[in-house]
């Protein structure tokens, strides 16, 4: 018998979607001590990781495990995060803000305001060129939805080059030949050391003027003073924050006010219970089986 | 040998671009009186009609042919219009706007503005349904992107039943039906009798409070008066309108100030020479052979 234990805001949602599945040799208990699985959300996790003695599997219900990934830490459990199911949320969100700006909606708003019949052309999607900064499975659907609107794809990782939606792929010193003549750069990476601010001011340099950079990974890809030193001097055309080194972000941080930046508050991907629930039950599935389960995090590289 | 008149603004890059295609027992002239073939704007093209003595074919440079089809002009000629390649550019439009309401773009800026962290979810396209009123090739080319985000997609046709990204058809009297929970509506008509101000009082009182109309079709087919009415008292979310029935709008229209409303000055799909050209090219090399043309032009039913 394993004994599940959900430690989530929506928990009552949770419990009430895992009983409904009625999963085999599972009990949902309330009790750390006895639990040898848990559901939840990273921070929630870590604190009560010293008072779970029979821990063998963490399931967490956000891509972002960075809570359990810190070297002061225990490992001596399975981690697995929320992957496969962000892709869906986060293609709306890039797809989004690209059009938003293609389509001149902002334009034709203050247009409508003025009574002026504003018929100036944007331009298509279709032929632009986008650069993903990490294609894993976000990136991947991204990758996917850029092809359906026709888009020239470049796709920046470590070493992968499993997807078949990417034109052309770039590793390790070839950052700035990646970015040269990008129409959209897309950051999905997620924190780790060897993403410290690599979008700073000698990548955004090596931007067109025209560019449009949108960050749905982590705050700390990118130098911050750098994005609005670029945005401030027209070095870009535009920026979509998802995240921001902190979060949420102070007052006094130039962001609100940086022209041509659009603050989006960490809302591109939520956590879906629906989704998340349906990743535990595959994952379940194989735990009981004894079989590598699906997702499983490197405490080593930190995703 | 085939004579090719250019009745359009943009006749300098046309003639450059059919010049380059080096096509077959193919002169371009600028006299009206030798032509047998004439690519051009519908409006051009009927000032010129009476002056075409040997005029055989008629390739329209835009979808909408309703200068040519008047009953009061010649019918004695082979007329077809720009089809099949607008499809791209009609979803860019559609979804970009969808994905704004969605993504609650313009509340995300104005909580940027007074410095308010919004994490409020506007949800998913994924799983909501839109519905398409006409499913011809642009209609189509919107169906497989809603696919694409995971949409239900419904239908309404004359009797039509051909794309298979559609998951329910509806036909004559069951329009209500077709309406009814829909989360988005697209009309994408053309300008006939049959279409005339089928989004009326009735159609936008089916509608749910929370949907969302958008025409890149006709303007005929709206009760400007019935949607102003529905949008001032909240019946339903919000309108973009890319086309009216008078265009440019009167200054005095009250479209310009209708709550929730949106206009886009008739900019959705734009016509690229670089796609006519192209259709053109395949219709010519059908036409030497004596084969039927594509998107030949019904002239009784207007489109």
């Amino acid at each position: 018998m394993s004994k599940l234990l959900i430690l989530a805001h929506n928990m009552d949602e949770y419990t009430r979607r895992i009983g409904q599945a009625d999963l085999p040799y599972l009990e949902i208990v309330t009790s750390p001590a006895e639990c040898d699985i848990v559901l939840g959300e990273p921070r929630m996790v870590r604190e009560a990781l010293p008072h779970l003695p029979d821990l063998k599997w963490v399931q967490s219900i956000y891509a972002g495990v960075e809570p359990l990934v810190d070297p002061t830490q225990r490992r001596d459990y399975v981690l697995t995060n929320a992957r496969g199911v962000f892709g869906s949320s986060m293609s709306e969100f890039v797809f989004g803000y690209m059009l938003f700006f293609k389509k001149r909606i902002q334009e034709r708003i203050q247009a409508q305001q003025a009574r002026k019949w504003d018929h100036l052309d944007g331009g298509l999607l279709r032929g632009r060129t986008i650069g993903l900064l990490g294609v894993g499975s976000i990136g991947s659907h991204l990758a996917k939805t850029a092809k359906h609107f026709g888009m020239i794809v470049r796709g920046f990782t470590r070493e992968s080059e499993g997807c078949p939606h990417v034109d052309k792929y770039y590793h390790g010193n070839n950052l700035l030949d990646f970015v040269g003549g990008l129409d959209y750069l897309v950051s999905v990476l997620p924190r780790t050391e060897e993403t410290n601010q690599i979008v700073n001011a000698e990548l955004l340099d090596a931007l067109s003027s025209h560019a449009v950079f949108i960050n749905v990974g982590r705050g700390n890809a990118v130098d911050e003073s750098a994005l609005v030193e670029a945005l401030e001097q027209n070095k870009i055309a535009g920026a979509v924050l998802d995240v921001t080194v902190q979060e949420p972000l102070p007052e006094e941080h130039p962001f609100w006010t940086t022209p041509n930046l659009f603050l989006t508050f960490h809302t591109s991907a939520m956590s879906y219970p629906e989704d998340i629930t349906e990743l535990f039950i595959e994952n379940y599935k194989l735990f009981i089986e004894g079989k590598p389960l699906k997702y499983r995090v490197d405490f080593e590289r930190g995703y």
